[in-house]
Formats: C-alpha cells, sequence, structure tokens
C-alpha cells in the first residue's frame, strides 16, 4: 500500500533534523563541532551508576510511576529552584513535571497551548528542535532578533504592535546557537510587553550553571512572581547526563490540571528508574563542586576553540561573538553566499563538522553567513587541529566568498 | 494571570483517566480490581536488577541515545516477533522504534496520522487512554462493537459504507476491557476490508503472551504480508515491568522517516539504560519458562474471582463474559442504571474498586450497565473477599436495580 496519503499535516510541517544530519556526514574519525552534547568524559559516571544501583533497591519503581514524575526529584527541584532564587514564593512540587529531557518539556508545553495558526514569538536564531515541536503543531513562529544582551525589546514591541502571539519561547542564558544571555533589565522589559499584550513567556535554561564568568542573573519565572506568566524548563542532560533523559517544568498551579491531562495522554510517564538515579546522585554529590569541575573545563575548551579560530581563521573573514558560558560559539563569514555546501565540503573533504547557522533561523534566507561551532566535545588539540581543517576547507572550497 | 484563555483546542478535548481516579477512590487499603496493572510480585526483579546493574557497565549508554532506540534491543524484537511467526519476512530492525510504553507508540502513531476531523475505527468498548490520544488529536471516532470472537466485520462493513476511516485501532488478544480475541478468521475478513476501503490498521498487543488456553493465534501484522497495510505495538509493561516503561511499534519502511521525524520533535528519544536492562534480561532469562509462571498464577487469579463473583454475586443479576487471557473480566449488571454511582458507593463505603464500563465506550450513553475487574494484582484471597464487598455494596446501593 502506498502510504503518502495518510500522513497528517503535522508529519509534512517537519523535517529532519539538520544536527543529526552533519553530526553523521563528518562521521565518527573527523572533528565534530555540530551536537551541542555534553563531554562524555564529564559525566559523573561512577556517581551515576552508584546512584542507579542504589535505586534498583527500590522494588516500587518497577511497578507504573506517578505521572508527574518520582516525587523526591520534584521535591528536590522545587527547593533547588528556591534555595537559588528561580522561582517564585509560591513554587511547590505539585508544579513540578519530569519530563524526557529538555524536548520532552518543550513538547508538553506545545501540545498543550498551540493550535494551528497560533503566532508564536522566539528569538531569531534559535533552537531548532523547539521549532520542530512548534512548527508540527503548526504554529506561525515570529523571530525577535538577539544581540549579546538577549532579544531586543524593541524588535518585540513592534511585532506585537501588528501582531497577537501566545507565548514567546526564550532560551536565557548562552542560548543556543547566538551564546547570547538575556538580561536582567532586558526580561523586566519583556515581562512588561508579556503583560500588556497577554501572552505568556516559555523560558528554557538548560544552560544556566555552565557559566564560565560573569554574575547569575535572575529568571523570568522569579521575576514574574504572582503574576505567574511563565512557564519554566530546566535539564539534567547538560550538567548530568543526557542519557538519563530527564528534565523539568516548573508552572504556575493554573496550568497543572490541563499539562497532566496532556502527558497522561502521550506517554502516562516516563520510567521513575532513571529520576530515581538522579534523586539519589543529587542527594549524594557536592552539585557545587561538581560544576565547578565542568566550568574549569569547558571554559578552557571555549577559550582554546576561540584562540585556534582567531589565529588560523581571522585571516578568512570569520569574526565571532565568545558567549559567557554554554556550549557553542556563533560566528559571522564574511561574505559566505552558502554555508550549507561550505558545511557539506567540509565535513566530506576535511573532515571538520559544524553547523550552518541558516538552520537555526525561523525565516528561511536569514542568517545565510552564521556558523555555529559547539565546543563542549572538543579538546583543545582537537580544535587546534580542527580550526586548521577550518581554514583548508575555507581555501579549497570552490564557491568561497568568504575573504 | 488567567490561563483559561490560553489552552489550545487538544486540551479542551481530554479529560482525566478515569482509571486513575477510581483507583486513588479506593485507596491503597481497599481491593482494587481497578487498574490493568501486572502484580508487583510477578515482576521477575532479582532478573531485572541484574541486568541493570550490566548494563550500567556501557558508559555510552549515558550519553545521547539514538532516536529510534538501542539498537540489539531492536533486533531482538525484530528476531523474535519473526521466530513467533508474528512479522512479514521483510521485518528488519530498522522497522522497530522503542517508546516509552505502549502509550507513547499509540501517541506516536496519534500525532503522525491524526488530522482534526479525520474517522479512526476503534472497538466498542476499548483502551480509553488509546481514545485520549485520538480525542486529543481531534479525530472522530467511528465504534465497531465486539463480540467474543472479536469487532463484528458486518457491523464494519456498515459504518464504511457511509464513511471514510483512515485507520482502525484493534486490540486483538485478551482485549482491554472486553476481554474478547480476535480470531484469524475475523482478522482475515477485517484486512479485506481495510485493502477495500484503502484504511491501515493499528494492532494493539500487549497482553498476547499471557493466554490460560487455547492455541496462539496470528497477527494481522504478518497477515497483511507485502501489503504492508498495518503498525503492530508490542509491551513488556505487562510481562516483564511497567516501570521499564518500554513498549514498541513495528512497521512498514514507508512510514519509518515520519515516524522518526515526529519522534525526534517530541521528545528526542527515551533512554536506552532502561532499554537496554530490558536488552540483557532478555538474553540472560528462559523467556518461555517466566512467561509460563506468569500464565501459571494470573489464570489462577483469574479462575478465583470468576468462582467468587459467581458464588456471591450470582443472585445479584451480573453475567461475566471470561476471557482465554488477560488482565481483565467484563460483565453486565442486569438493569444498573448508574454503574458510576454505584462505584463510587462501592469504592467509598466498601473498599472495593471496579472501573464502570461506560468510560470504555466511544460513544455517551453504552455500556452504563457494564462493569470490568481487572484481576492481574488480585489474589484469591482477596477476590473472596473483594466479591464479598462487591455485594455488600450491590446490597446497600440506594439506587440499585441490578437484581
Amino acid at each position: 500500500m502506498q502510504w503518502e496519503g495518510f500522513f497528517n499535516l503535522k508529519a509534512g510541517r517537519i523535517g529532519p533534523s539538520i544536527i543529526a544530519e552533519m553530526a553523521r556526514m563528518v562521521g565518527p574519525d573527523g572533528i565534530s563541532f555540530t551536537s551541542g552534547e555534553p563531554s562524555a568524559d564529564l559525566i559523573p559516571l561512577e556517581g551515576l551508576k552508584a546512584a542507579f544501583k542504589k535505586t534498583l533497591r527500590d522494588d516500587s519503581l518497577f511497578s507504573y510511576p506517578s505521572t508527574p514524575g518520582y516525587p523526591p526529584l520534584r521535591e528536590w527541584i522545587s527547593e533547588w529552584m528556591s534555595s537559588e532564587n528561580l522561582a517564585p514564593g509560591w513554587l511547590d512540587p505539585s508544579c513540578v513535571i519530569l519530563t524526557n529531557g529538555s524536548q520532552g518539556a518543550v513538547n508538553l508545553v506545545a501540545e498543550t497551548f498551540i493550535d494551528p495558526g497560533d503566532l508564536v514569538l522566539t528569538e531569531s536564531p534559535t533552537y531548532p528542535e523547539a521549532l520542530l515541536a512548534f512548527q508540527r503543531e503548526g504554529s506561525v513562529i515570529l523571530p525577535v532578533p538577539v544581540d549579546e544582551e538577549g532579544p531586543i525589546p524593541e524588535a518585540l514591541e513592534e511585532v506585537l504592535a501588528r501582531r497577537k502571539a501566545k507565548f514567546f519561547y526564550t532560551v536565557v542564558n548562552f542560548q543556543n546557537p547566538s551564546g547570547c544571555t538575556t538580561s536582567d533589565r532586558r526580561k523586566a522589559a519583556i515581562l512588561d510587553l508579556a503583560r500588556k499584550h497577554a501572552f505568556f513567556i516559555l523560558e528554557d535554561d538548560p544552560y544556566r550553571y555552565l557559566r564560565y564568568e560573569g554574575k547569575p542573573n535572575r529568571s523570568y519565572f522569579e521575576m514574574a512572581g504572582d503574576d505567574q506568566r511563565v512557564i519554566y524548563l530546566g535539564s539534567f542532560s547538560k550538567i548530568l547526563a543526557p542519557g538519563v533523559r530527564c528534565g523539568w517544568c516548573a508552572f504556575p498551579p493554573g496550568v497543572r490540571k490541563k499539562l497532566l491531562e496532556i502527558r497522561l495522554s502521550l506517554e502516562l510517564c516516563p520510567p521513575a528508574l532513571t529520576q530515581g538515579a538522579v534523586f539519589e546522585f543529587l542527594r549524594e554529590c557536592d552539585l557545587e563542586e561538581h560544576l565547578e569541575g565542568l566550568v574549569r573545563v569547558y571554559r578552557t575548551r571555549r577559550d582554546a576553540l576561540v584562540r585556534a579560530l582567531q589565529d588560523s581563521a581571522s585571516s578568512t573573514g570569520l569574526s565571532l561573538s565568545v558567549p559567557q558560558g554554554g556550549f557553542f560559539l556563533w560566528g559571522t563569514c564574511r561574505g559566505m553566499r552558502d554555508m550549507f555546501a561550505f558545511a557539506k565540503h567540509a565535513a566530506l573533504e576535511k573532515k571538520v563538522g559544524f553547523i550552518p547557522g541558516r538552520f537555526f533561523y525561523p525565516t528561511v534566507g536569514e542568517g545565510e553567513d552564521t556558523i555555529r561551532f559547539a565546543f563542549a566535545k572538543v579538546t583543545p588539540e582537537q580544535s587546534m587541529e580542527g580550526s586548521r581543517r577550518f581554514r583548508e576547507a575555507l581555501e579549497s572550497f570552490p564557491g568561497r566568498h568568504c575573504l
């Protein structure tokens, strides 16, 4: 039988993930700046394995888990967010749901709020897998440009003067892909706009604790306070291990009932066995020390890549914006007209991988000369070699205009 | 802020799970025939824990898993289904995706195929959490009545004479809730209708290996052969442990690409750590012996409940249909006009829980006098006591008409 006629509109609205495709293209032996994954050698394996073994003692975790997720971890998160001043005073564990990574939380919100034709604000550029979920549900994306201080309120206001949006999706710290961090001043201005124009804010914050310099900032979630206008997403993927598939969303009481009903219809509940292991790990470990260790290594990797690219590629028209944390270095290649063709050339001919920036833009045709390097998995030595290959790829690229 | 105006149409289309609600109502100290859960004492805990510990040695499982799921388990399932004659010759591991339980697979299909207004055929009565996913996506349900041999082809044909359906969702063995098993003759007739009327079949088969008598039957998936008109759903929740949250769907190559794109947008991928543990368990265990052990105990429990209800409740107008396997005993209470009121009365006053059958019917107003008892978790002694309470509840029910 022919299946083409059976797929729904949603299936027609989405395509494959470009990041997975580029990662495959460069292959396992290449030097890859493609995926925003934590470095495997920084996953606290011993601690997590011990935590798993401890969790296995609880026989009840082999039966059906509760719909919102493992209660002790939800309590831990609620207390942690409060003690870090990330949450308003009303937050309690009943307003925390554990999800299959951040993507599960992004999707849960998409499933609960987006109707086809709804307008959704996102940063431009932004995280493409969030766009997949939003576009799948039929939303129309309204892009809001960012600068080094985050999304630009004046640009947001200009959009809102003409359109009515349902929510604004924003990656607040060391944004994927641009690396920008939203200042608290900007957050206050954008919250004002949210109140004025009656939209809510979906705050995605997976990189918060990977800050290499500067001072921690506030969250929209806490700043909104009793206005309760924000849903906050966190994740253990970047700071513990992506393989535990454990993220969360924290939300106002007014959305709990519907989020739980939708969650049940999606999957009943994810495994409490992995959530239990995350909880046991967090209870035993010195989290501050663990995070300091990550920051030390990732900072060194960021600096090494910046130096290597500046040394070997400064003559090539590449300009970089250096983030204060996170996994991504964002660049512009002056005069580059087809970055995707160049990326394929570099991956196949020189075995160096990166992501053409245009895939992070909600609007087709934007960001053609931009480029994203993910540095978390790349040692300083590999960055030297990767930068050399990048320059060679540029020099040998038949269609190069990046000079 | 007021959230009411922000929810989408999907959120408006679904409500809470009645099964979870009834389970809560009877409380942990009551005797509960409510949830279709396996018995905790039949979960092979030692084997699963050993398998988990072995799985933990593979450091790579702490990084991002592959989108379709842990490859060795997908291979194992593909080979198993083939060796059990459940799969057509073309099945290979690339046509198997691991999901967060069966519900994850039901949802994946709903997300990939249903547009609002699409017509979906289901058995009547049927599994209500599947209805949640289908209705959430805006499908209109066309009910097909069942008898002891499964869905009635003539009734199906009558529906199809007037309507164009996209797919038929069917629980083929020891159906939840009615306990009926679709005969191979019925499957052949329904496959003919599927070809003639151009719909596909979503075959949900979580109870296949819990057969207490009679001979195993064929699957739609295998019977369709090269016509490739069937998506098959399996699960380890009922035969190993629901807490591993591991189900799967097996499907024709023509749907692979879109299923994977949708899956990525939903959750990236579920944890390979739990999938790996399932694989290690299956590799080490004598599955046949394990399943025989389950069958022995569950058969005894089914028989004990049937006997107890017939002894204590035959004078009450309750008639039962005894299933050849699975978890559910389905009954009709002659003259009962408000089974939900009676169920609440029984749960609160007599501490015995069961599910009013009407919640399994896609059409409001049907099955008012029907009732589902889940017996898997209930020992013979508890069944005696539960049946006694059931009769007492009936006798003390102010609105009783079941005589």
